[in-house]
């Protein structure tokens, strides 16, 4: 389980999936970023990373959005790395803008996908040959789950907990959590009425 | 705003409330831990902190749970540090088992609190000076609010962003947030039937 981190990433965007994910005990959680040492998040955390070239090449990436993405989906040598690294691994997770970098890198090119709602129309701008889904509080395409804002995520890994290990693990982490998984993917009460 | 946090924090548990109380222009968030340095949550994250001599004494302390709360719990130097910090603070939140923590530094004494359902036994013989109450998504007494587990730290930190800035400011953010902000402090789904 890769979580791919970066300056200015949304706190949450990634601790969300990590709690969820963490309670799965066939995963072994490790925190990366392109060249490894300290990451900031929007919330001023600092993290400790490993360089990605360390990580699991097939493992499952986690990548988070965040007004880091901003800079990141324009800027090619990261778009390049993210490819690979998309590429190699069995599943790729986003959550909020961390769609747009999965789409600037073309890994999501012909795939249905999401993001967050405030931020919908730039994360369309950045890449057309994306099926963007604007109501929907994730989406599953082959090996892509990407889902709307910040707390969304949640939900998301709970849903990817349910496809891969049945309906009651999940709903089983959702209790551990005390965590009230909204559990239909296509019910977005934060999309445009 | 002094985040404390120690080994073996619950991740979400520190990292809900500080989503939501990022979006408060307001607050600046700080790590701190008893003697700085860096800290690993129970889902291997590394995160960087500062002593809390460095603190701001009279600021707003969040204590999240997670399994360093059991030995934590125990530790007169600890909790000797930290009833300090508790007396200090303008306002203290809890999350999850973070509760047994101010309530073994005698802080909650003669307070309404909660902490989390799966531990409740545990965290109620910590203290039984505290006026314990099972049924709740959170409980504000005075300056203390305490939260039940994990997720309910976000509505809880909703819930004080409400009190101090009222009910519209608490919404935008979780509007923000694509968070299903559950409200009532008084519902608990998680509570024994």
């Amino acid at each position: 389980m890769n979580v791919l981190l970066f300056d200015d990433f949304e706190t949450l965007d990634a601790f969300g999936p990590v709690e969820v994910l963490g309670k799965v005990e066939e995963y072994r959680l490790r925190y990366f970023s392109e060249h490894g040492g300290t990451v900031a998040s929007a919330q001023k955390t600092v993290i400790v990373t490993e360089p990605a070239t360390e990580a699991d090449g097939c493992g499952i990436l986690v990548v988070p959005g965040g007004r880091g993405t901003r800079r990141l989906a324009v800027f090619p040598p990261f778009l390049h790395f993210l490819r690979g690294m998309a590429d190699d691994a069995e599943y790729c997770l986003s959550v909020c803008t961390g769609a747009a970098l999965l789409a600037a890198c073309g890994a999501l090119d012909g795939r249905r996908a999401t993001s967050n709602k405030k931020s919908f129309a730039w994360v369309k701008s950045v890449r057309g040959a994306v099926g963007w889904e604007e109501r929907a509080r994730w989406v599953a395409d082959g090996k892509f789950y990407t889902s709307s804002g910040v707390s969304a995520g949640m939900d998301m890994a709970l849903g990817f907990v349910s496809d891969r290990f049945g309906r009651s693990r999940a709903e089983g982490i959702a209790e551990q959590l005390e965590y009230v998984w909204n559990d239909d993917c296509t019910r977005d009460v934060f999309a445009r009425k």
